[in-house]
C-alpha cells in the first residue's frame, strides 16, 4: 500500500551482476551487495591481523559497488562470535571495519551481532550511481561487452596472489608490499565513476582472478575476447619475488580488487586522461590487456605475443590455496 | 565525488533503533535492516522443517521494516552451508524465504553463498517509509513516547512462546496453532503503515517479549510505563494449554512479531479504526494494555487489577530456552 511500483517493476539490476540496483525514487537508485568471510574458510585465525580481516571484509564490498561504477553510502554489519572470542579481537576487527568505511566515507548504519560456533562477518553494503541527464542510472555491467571493445585493467596484478603466496610461505616480511596488497585491498570507486562518467558501460572488479572475470563478462555479453600476456601490467616487487609465476599470478591470481573495464577505445582513453588527471600521475592509469572478439561462446583467448595461446589452465581460483588451479 | 550530502549527513535514524533509515533521493528515504539465524543457536536443525526455518529467517526481517512503520522491498541472501548440506536442505530453506519474501512482496535480489562450518542464514532488508506532504519520513521510532500516552498491542501475544513450549515438550500435534505462531510469524506491515499514518510516531516490533521491549522503548524516551496484566491479550488456545503460564508467557515470551504501539490515545484510536476497517473485522484490533506515567529512568512497572506490583524477573528472553528469565 505504501508503494507505487511493485517491487519487481523496480529492479534494474537483479541476480548475476557485482551488485544488485533498484530505484529507490524519482531520480535516485540503490545498489547493494553483500558478502561474508568465515574464519577457517576466507581467513586464517592467527595467522592475520584481526584489523586486516575488518579492512577486508568491508573492502570486498566496496569493490562490489565499484564494481557497478556506483558510490558507497551505508553498512550493515553482522557478527557472528563464538562465546569464547575475546574482546579485544572484535575490538580490533571492528576497528578495521571502520578504518576502511572511514576510507571510502561508508557509515556503518547498523547491523546485528549473534552467537555463533564459528567466527564470520557478514557485510550488506549501499551504494549509489550516477544518474544520467534523462535519470537512468549510470552504471558499469557484464552484459555490454562489444565486438571490438578493448580491455583494461586499473592497476598492475598478481599482487595479492603473490602476497599470500608470501604468506603461507611464512616469507610476510621479505614481501611487505606484495602482502599489503592482500591484506588491505583499496578498492577502485575512483576509477568506476570516472569510466561511467566517461562512457564506459561495461566492467566488473577483479576478484577471481583477470582470465576468470574476464570470462563472465564474455559469457554474459555473448562475445569473445582475447587477451595478450606480454600486456598484463605486473609490480616490480611481484617480478622480482616469484620471477616464474609473475605472470600466471597476474592473469589468474584473485583478490586485487582492481577493476576490468571494457569499452569502445575513445571512451576507455577519457577515462584514462581524467583518472590521470585526478590523481596526478603521469603515467598511464589504464593498462590494455586485450580486445573483445566477434560474438561467439564467451570464450576468453589468452595469446603469447606471437598470436600462439597459452594455457592458463582452468583459471579457477582457490581462496585458501593461492596456485590459481595450475 | 557522487555524493551531494555526505553520508553521515543523509543519516536519519542510525544505531539503537528496529532499524536505520537515511535519505536517498529528493523525496525518498532507505530503511535497512539485517538478522542472523544460526544453526543450533536460533534454531534446531532436525526438529523444525528447513522451509519454516526460511520463512522465519525473512519474517523477521520484515519485521523490523514494520516495527519502523515502513514497507519492504529489496532483500539480499547470505547463505553460510557446511559442505556437507543436502541441496533438497537447501532447497526448502530457499522455497520459505522465498514463500514469506512473496506474501510481503519482497524482491530477493542478490546474495552471498558461502561454505562455512555451521550453517546460518542472513538477510539484509531494505524498505521505505511514506514520507510526509514536506518531505519527512513517516517513521515509528523507539524514543518518540510522550507522559498520557497509551500502549497498544497489534494482537493477543504469548502464542510463540506457547509454540515453542509445545516444540521442546513434543507436544506439537496437540498445539498446532502456538506452533504455527512460533514457526510463521506474520509480521504486521499493514499495522505499522496504518499507525503512521494515524499520526503514531513511536512503536517497536515484539520479539524479546512485551515488558523487555517496552523498557526500550521507556529507556530511549526517557519516560516510565505501567502495564496492567488483566489487560493483555490472549488466545484461548494459548490460555487452555498453559493456564498457569500463559499471562507470563504473554508478557515476556519472545518472537510474537506483532507490533507495539505508543500513542496519543486519539491517534491509537484512528489507527484502530482504519486497521479494522481494512482487516474487515469488527472486533477492536488494538488492544490497550497500559499507559507511559511521567518522566524517570524508563522503568516499566507492571500491575494488577487492583494497583499492586507484579514481578515478572528480569524480562530476559532466551530464544533456546523459552521461559523468559523465570
Amino acid at each position: 500500500m505504501a508503494v507505487g511500483a511493485s517491487a519487481a517493476e523496480r529492479s534494474v539490476v537483479g541476480i548475476g551482476d557485482d551488485a544488485a540496483v533498484w530505484r529507490s525514487g524519482e531520480r535516485s537508485y540503490i545498489i547493494a551487495t553483500t558478502d561474508t568471510m568465515v574464519a577457517g574458510v576466507h581467513f586464517l585465525p592467527g595467522q592475520v591481523a584481526w584489523a586486516d580481516v575488518g579492512w577486508k571484509a568491508m573492502a570486498v564490498n566496496v569493490s562490489d559497488i565499484a564494481a557497478m561504477g556506483g558510490t558507497p553510502t551505508f553498512a550493515l554489519v553482522t557478527l557472528a562470535l563464538p562465546p569464547e572470542t575475546a574482546v579485544t579481537d572484535v575490538d580490533a576487527l571492528y576497528a578495521g571495519l571502520r578504518e576502511c568505511a572511514d576510507v571510502y566515507h561508508v557509515t556503518i548504519a547498523g547491523g546485528d551481532v549473534v552467537s555463533a560456533g564459528e567466527l564470520s562477518i557478514t557485510v550488506a553494503l549501499m551504494g549509489e550511481p550516477l544518474v544520467s541527464d534523462d535519470g537512468e542510472p549510470m552504471l558499469l555491467r557484464r552484459d555490454r561487452a562489444a565486438h571490438d571493445d578493448v580491455i583494461a585493467v586499473t592497476a598492475p596484478l598478481g599482487s595479492s596472489a603473490g602476497g599470500l603466496r608470501a604468506l603461507l610461505a611464512g616469507d610476510a616480511d621479505a614481501q611487505p608490499r606484495l602482502v599489503e596488497a592482500h591484506m588491505r585491498p583499496l578498492p577502485r570507486v575512483d576509477a568506476g565513476v570516472i569510466a561511467v562518467r566517461a562512457g564506459v558501460v561495461c566492467g566488473m572488479d577483479i576478484s577471481d582472478g583477470l582470465v576468470q572475470d574476464l570470462g563472465h563478462i564474455c559469457r554474459a555479453s555473448g562475445v569473445d575476447a582475447e587477451l595478450r600476456t606480454d600486456l598484463i601490467p605486473m609490480y616490480k616487487d611481484l617480478i622480482e619475488a616469484y620471477p616464474d609465476d609473475a605472470r600466471m599470478m597476474a592473469m589468474t591470481g584473485g583478490e586485487d580488487y582492481e577493476l576490468l573495464l571494457v569499452g569502445q577505445p575513445d571512451t576507455i582513453e577519457v577515462a584514462d586522461r581524467v583518472l590521470r588527471d585526478y590523481l596526478e600521475m603521469d603515467a598511464r592509469q589504464l593498462h590494455l590487456v586485450g580486445q573483445m572478439k566477434g560474438k561467439g561462446e564467451g570464450v576468453v583467448r589468452v595469446l603469447d605475443p606471437d598470436g600462439n595461446p597459452v594455457d592458463v589452465g582452468t583459471g579457477g581460483w582457490d581462496h585458501m590455496r593461492g596456485d590459481a588451479g595450475r
